[in-house]
């Protein structure tokens, strides 16, 4: 990473660390802040964020005309682009944030040990929170409010399409943070060009407590696998809907057609359908026709080719694809314990649905699929913190360890234990 | 890691990933295997260990026969050393945790959402488990049961010193595991000459869910810097005891002797004293006196070497040091908050205790100082899940990710959300 010459690596390293050691000073002082202090800072960053408007959406037209300039797709640019009703959208997201409870201080667990110690496992912050993320600006200050009221430092690594933007908001929090009293440094973006500063971040053990990617499968995968920092995995979802021999069809079908085509661009959506073959004769057909009259393209197993026309024929890469796009896989299956298999086969560990009437079917798939979520008789879409009461989503964990499904404030804090004895020794 | 021309390398990476692969299937068995089939096979591995006491002391024999001909201390070899009432305790420690409840299928959050969907996070396995370890044949069945009762497959990587032990207990624990109706792969073994197959296993994500390294600094740094797979970071500890200005110092006196001398070798044992400016002329000559008569070396900064006689000189390094032996680094601070940097400075986060009659000086200290516990007037010995009451103990955690300090059997868990609805979708 060092060029020999100029020592260019050495100097971006530099930077990153010097970086996370003064986030590492910010999360020492936000760790003893009250939440009044932190909701105070919270509405000054929202007011100042549309106080700001004019600036912010002048430095987004810098990143929007650069996109155009590049060929960027259409599609790609309104995610990138900000207007007067999304910054004041960013306001509110973080005015949202103020009316969550403080995770800070809460005990989970609280007793009285035989030797008289008083035991409490106590909330307390992570320390400093790295986000590396891509697309849309509004996950700057997203991420930054969410971190501050854990009491978190935040390092926040977005896209360099949202440069500009991006850098722009991040200042403005800042001197927002700094006027309300806490140290500017609660909130910091990480500069440096291209991948670099992301390796050197993802080098911070020590200075950085954990990682979470934000973005596409390439981005998660690359951080997870260089990074010595502790990484919490997001998002991949291959979601199937599983159609057992005891469902019923019509329920069935409202769940998949909502599954896969309410927004299909995102994690939750269902992206394979896995039919019992007790109910593939009656359901597939007109499945596929509903999915078909809705532009989903089908691609489907020999079975599922057999029960309808306008079927696709399935690709071994199918069954494992996250379309995030108009299209499902589907197959059929002799029973619950294959539609499993199939499951642990090809699924993500996201979220995973049965429709079914029957009690036994129900346990037995929830017991045995191993995701972040497991729906009964529902569609995929609800994994989701703001569907689940969270009040607000810093990501969804795919992984086993820390946290796992929709990551609210509580998942931003680790805990610590506080003994307090009158003068105990160990025998 | 390949060797050119054998390709030995590419075979022992399939070795263990086969072997991961295995501890997947059996981790899918076992994580719909019920409290009384585990605890069954678990009795039943207590049993066979003592049935098997002659075999397992005969490869016992071949270890420590191996260690004394190269030359091994005779403090490690006696940690290596089994005997007819340390393999009946190693059965002893299974029955016990028979006893402990079953973490898995605890409900930790539930609630109905506003579209009545029923939602509950509920306690699962992780998976499988790697435990990477040094020093005593007893972690091997210790790891093995814990991981049992979680219902993770377990894979164990013991140090060479005890491959013939840890081998013959492998094999008994997976016979008894068989017979009382589970995968023998529940429990399996790591083979493979040095390090080699370490790297494999830290490289065996997706296969792997966690892996906790247990045993010095090397190995622990090793494990944390090479793993792809999640790493949970255990045990170091430079634990330090601080003498408040408002503290009682018999107190002090006799919990600095406790966390110091009552077991040096272990991790919450104290390894660094810091007192308060106000009460040092009174409080350092006695304590240096004391720890000295215990046979304690204190290594003092110039404050303590001006207030007594028979201080080391501190070097840098000194304050900083995880002794494990009859040292302490000693400082003298100002104030409380000169303390905390001073902590915060040198410290492992793992236990830190202060000695204060000040309700003011504990808020403080117990919010300020970042650690997996925080000890207010008592010995920093009591960092230990027995001690806390959890019944068992897998390691201590000194990361702030899914688990801090002593880690019993719900650390060894995951959680999944189940969503039970009748039939909702999304608008």
């Amino acid at each position: 990473m060092t060029d020999p010459i100029t020592g260019a690596g050495d100097e971006a390293r530099s930077v990153v660390r010097e970086t996370a050691a003064r986030a590492r000073e910010a999360a020492a002082a936000l760790a003893t802040t009250s939440r009044a202090d932190k909701d105070r800072a919270l509405l000054a960053m929202a007011d100042a964020l549309v106080d700001e408007t004019t600036s912010i959406l002048v430095a987004n037209e810098e990143d929007v005309q650069r996109a155009r300039d590049e060929g960027t797709p259409e599609s790609l640019i309104d995610r990138l682009r900000l207007d007067v009703p999304r910054v004041q959208a960013m306001a509110d997201g973080l005015r949202d944030v103020v009316g969550l409870v403080d995770p800070c201080g809460e005990v989970v667990r609280g007793y009285t040990l035989p030797n008289g110690l008083e035991l409490r496992q106590v909330r307390v912050p992570l320390g400093v929170v790295g986000i590396i993320y891509e697309a849309r600006p509004n996950v700057t200050v997203d991420a930054a409010g969410l971190c501050l009221k854990s009491g978190n430092a935040v390092l926040l690594r977005g896209s360099s399409s949202a440069r500009a933007s991006n850098a722009r908001i991040v200042d403005v929090l800042r001197d927002a943070v700094q006027q309300a009293g806490l140290p500017a440094d609660c909130v910091q973006g990480v500069a440096g060009e291209g991948r670099e500063a992301v390796q050197h971040l993802m080098r911070a053990r020590g200075l950085v407590d954990v990682l979470i990617p934000r973005g596409g499968a390439g981005l998660i995968r690359y951080v997870v696998e260089e990074s010595t920092v502790p990484v919490i995995e997001t998002g991949v979802g291959n979601c199937h809907v599983y159609v057992d021999a005891d469902a019923d069809l019509d329920m069935a079908m409202s769940i998949v057609l909502n599954a896969k085509t309410q927004r299909p661009s995102v994690c939750n959506a269902a992206e394979s359908l896995v039919v019992h073959r007790d109910v593939a004769a009656q359901f597939v057909p007109e499945v596929v026709k509903q999915l078909t009259a809705a532009g989903v393209t089908v691609h489907g197993d020999d079975a599922v080719q057999g029960y309808a026309d306008g079927v696709t024929a399935a690709e071994p890469d199918d069954f494992a694809a996250e379309y995030l796009s108009a299209d499902i896989s589907a197959a059929v299956v002799d029973s619950l314990d294959d539609a499993v298999a199939h499951i642990r086969r090809y699924g993500s560990g996201h979220t995973e649905a049965i429709v079914t009437r029957s009690q036994q079917s129900a346990q037995r798939f929830t017991h045995a699929v191993d995701a972040a979520a497991v729906v009964v008789n529902a569609s995929t879409r609800f994994t989701d913190g703001g569907e689940f009461g969270f009040g607000a989503e810093i990501g969804i964990s795919t992984q086993k360890l820390h946290a796992r499904g929709p990551m609210g404030l509580p998942e931003l804090t680790s805990t610590k234990y506080v003994l307090t004895g009158a003068g105990q020794t160990r025998e």
